[in-house]
């Protein structure tokens, strides 16, 4: 085992403190300081996970050599002057979701880390719970067939946030996971969605968002603050098995249903006319055991090997970009009545795709 | 008592003999025959409900003068057909969902019952079980307050229809449904749709569609023939409490929880800027007791009633076109990549109002 | 296909007619006759059939030759009359569950189809759901292993019967499915039950019942007329694996856990001190997919062949009496306090093996 | 707010690291210092709940003026002794459940405590939760009538513990419980207990106890090492409503119905026949909403409020014998093939009553 690299966390509000403890429990990692301009809140935390030291000044953390690595736990709209300043002085970035405020930022980031080989990962922390790994590994495998829909609900009575609208607040969650389980990445052209402000919030507080896919597949995301019930769950179908994700069943949080309809297109009275068949598969259900670790353990994890083998983390700047840029056309859409509008950087993969490559 | 009515059920396939049997169970109705093309499948029924006459040809049967009314359940696009013939006869006429094949020929229907001062009404079945029946009171007594929105899904694997795509199948449901539980019927300006055929079917499989209420409040229907999980279900937000309706649990079909979110408008430094202020209400949940009672049941004695005290239906002519004016619109949004489209007739209610004015 | 059977179905109070439809519905038999005392309840099931003949004594039903089998769905307590009867009469004969009212009719019965040749089959109707032919197809080819357990439960809010209390009501269910799936049958040694009658009713409505199994397993029935809410699960847990029976959960009757405690004996401290090594296996979850059938069509094809085959059916008579043997024993062990009380016929397998043989 | 009272936990294993982080963030409480055998987990402790004092020498720690109170969580086995020095040191004293290893050790705690004047409180953790909270709460102002019955499920793969069985196991919570919730805690006559060691393991792996309660009322428990689902459900049956408890659906938790049997007995013929009349109510379900607390918090307050007041904690140490004699003569009907045997101490409450009196 290599020596553990010293990672500093940089903010210590909701979820500076979860980043905080699993650095400090990781044995890749030796959580080394905590950076807050609140120094109480910095100190606070810095006691709970062991007396670490403790900064209110990011540029001196920066300047500090044993630094390898931070974990950014800021407001969104500080990811992009924080991260730069990091990388300027030759760390690797975890960031927290959503990588930027806009796509045009994330792409700069990006840019940044790359053009001085250093890490610069999306903390899409479902991406690492077994339960999203183990879907990933079975669509990977063809488990499914080629996929026909994605639709993903994740409602509950959920605080109105001041700055943000249902869609940044829940779907970044939806949009990562499903930008990791596809074998390419979400890279959709277009995209429409529908919001609601019934309590006259100022923002969505209701969203529907609907991402056409390849081959005439599509995903669905539900996100809702207004519901007295909570479901987190996701239906994907392919044309071999369909999985159901129900993240509130620990009992049975996967299940794989070797069920649906096939269709045969034959040709119809030796001609041009074609009538499709139908047949139903009815056949058994399975639900895979998953093992039982933190998600935020094992993107620690990720964290730690991408830098010391030199290649992109499985949730990468590139995928922090493509959930950014299919927020940024959500709000264009609300903005155009729920017309169907183009994704930004949908056609520029190519510029893009080094660091991507090695995915 | 007064003496039952005279019916014919026109249609012995999927669903006459459904209305065949209840007709013959019940007190109000005396089933008098039984009509279709196929005489031998008009008989295997006839028997099969005690003996009634049977006829090939309708014009025979609406020349009997005992026959008080028909009930039509032959493919939709004979609807307008076959009631209109029934209407000139003088029956009043029961039909099987969807109304007619177009929002057109349900307006040329309800004139000529209005002209006639006859009963034409849409078989909503759905609105008279237990559960809609008690939401819909709920609903108007005000326990919800103020509808914030309503979120419907119905999937399950299902036949690939021949001729009608997932939302004429199925939204004929939620949509009856959503009309009979608004205090006003639902009556939108306008709707947009978003579906997907990932088998090449040549049709819509997967289906959603947002249907903007009053006031910033929305609907919404999931549709879809390809899940290999059955869910059913309706989540009905209200200002006051949310009523959940989980058809597929009959230990408890029908929660109401009093949960919310609570937003209270303020003017924030004496002026222009105004701040939400957010509660949350985490309060009981409640579980009303259901009659046990079939829905075509109550259908038919609704019928009877309508005939005997000389007014409109619950789900009446009008409800049926409002249903249609919402599918047409659905069929022009697809067409239009989603977009927003009108819906006819929102601006027409005056001219149709006469026979809806009981409600 | 052989020409059908013809059957007389004896009894049209509240089973009869559930017997009357299948056999009217099945390829096998033709329905002939309906017999009942109430002449007017006969007829009207006879009409809801096609018009078979009705008969009020069952003297004139048994005298005709032309009648194959009856099934007999009266009162339990007239059993053991209608059947020796209908046996002298040289008829194969289906009873309704329990066999008789006693351990000894039910041998009397059995004792006299076995003499003449007959087939007496016991109408365990449960055993004929593709629920429980799968759990004993399961158990046959050893997917579960050794069993350990079986822990049934069956409550619900139920009518308070004037004669039996609830063992006798709702455990035939239970025993003659638990006798129906282990390999040799449920013949245990002794049983202890307990029950409680808190509202006074003058007999258990709320019982226990301990099964002790051969090699240290157990069987367990809970049964409960006072519960509001509707259970009816069985575990049956196995040294490979456990399989939980929901039958309420259509979309998921059966699953089978691949989970559970390995156990292995070793010497400590090299001599006679033991000590268990505990090993966990959390494995995947299978839910076979199930066949659509109605269990009374399958139980009629059961009786079809048995006769035309010459062989036992599934459900014999035999069947019967191990359950009346342990229903028994359970009021003898209720009355004593809850003692352990011996079966009886658990050791007098010889005598009565003849006809089970084939089993 | 008087100042916080000092305490200590004494054992450092399983369950005093939860212990230590409940009184250390408590405000009735000030954790002063951790004491185990084991010098290196005392430490690690001490250290995670913010550097307290360690010792390693129970007398040590017992001599320590200004220590109020003592937490025990060491082995069952060990109870008796280290609470029997405390409470001769003048320390009030929390002990983990069970009480102690035997009843007559339970006794000898009980009354030491009283001729001193300290408290001598149970940990029974479940019965500071909200919902067991809010069961008693119910109870008690009669919202469910008469109680008829008890049903308790207790079931999951369980680790097969070195020295106890699965009854001395996990029963204590549901024993516990039921006396919490009884009004006059759970006094039984006699109990009857069946096990099953279908693994050899050399002790009950499976266990289903009776206890026959008042009035004709039964409660029932079932704990189970061996099931591969988890179930932890309490189904609490009353003359006037049935409340079930199923703790492992966070959404609802508790449902509270109004449905039941009622029965009128009437002289029938004028005489002496008595015979039942049936009646059902199907009223409305109700799920109460839940405070959200941590049961250990509740706990440690209610420990400091019975220490400050001088009065009894609500789970006491008669609270701990009541749970000790059930368990005791559950092992002494196992050792009696399952036989009702006689409850230790039934007979003696005005003895022991006096701490108990303010309950």
């Amino acid at each position: 085992m290599s020596s553990p690299l010293n990672v500093a966390v940089v903010g210590a509000g909701y979820w500076g403190p979860n980043l905080a403890r699993n650095f400090a429990a990781s044995t890749d990692w030796r959580l080394a300081a905590i950076c807050d301009l609140d120094e109480t809140r910095a100190q606070l935390l810095a006691r709970q996970v062991g007396h670490v030291d403790v900064h209110t000044d990011l540029t001196e953390l920066l300047a500090r050599p044993d630094i390898d690595a931070i974990a950014v736990a800021t407001p969104a709209r500080t990811h992009h002057g924080v991260v730069l300043a990091a990388l300027l002085a030759g760390k690797h970035v975890l960031v927290e979701k959503p990588l930027a405020d806009s796509r045009e930022h994330a792409v700069e980031m990006v840019r940044a880390a790359e053009s001085r080989g250093l890490t610069l990962m999306a903390d899409h922390t479902y991406c690492y719970t077994p339960a999203v790994l183990k879907i990933r590994e079975l669509i990977a495998e063809g488990a499914l067939g080629d996929l026909l829909f994605i639709d993903s609900v994740r409602i509950n009575l959920g605080l109105v946030q001041p700055d943000v609208d249902v869609f940044w607040d829940l779907a970044p969650h939806d949009l990562s996971i499903i930008d990791f389980i596809l074998p390419g990445g979400l890279r959709p052209t277009e995209v429409s969605a529908q919001g609601a402000d019934p309590l006259g919030a100022g923002k969505s507080c209701i969203g529907y968002l609907t991402v056409p896919l390849d081959n005439g597949a599509i995903a669905h995301v539900h996100v809702n603050w207004l519901s007295p019930t909570k479901i987190r769950s996701m239906v994907i179908g392919g044309t071999k098995r369909t999985l159901v994700w129900d993240d509130l069943n620990p009992q049975q949080r996967i299940s794989v249903y070797d069920r649906g309809v096939d269709l045969a297109q034959q040709s119809v009275d030796g001609g041009d006319r074609a009538a499709a068949t139908v047949s139903y598969r009815l056949g058994d259900t399975w639900s895979p055991a998953l093992p039982e670790h933190e998600a935020l353990g094992a993107m620690a994890a990720e964290f730690a090997a991408s830098i010391r083998e030199g290649r992109s983390a499985r949730t990468d700047g590139l995928a922090g970009i493509r959930v950014l840029s299919v927020l940024e056309a959500t709000t264009r859409s609300l903005d155009a009545g729920g017309a169907l509008v183009g994704v930004d950087g949908s056609d520029e993969r190519p510029a893009l795709a080094g660091a991507g490559a090695a995915r």
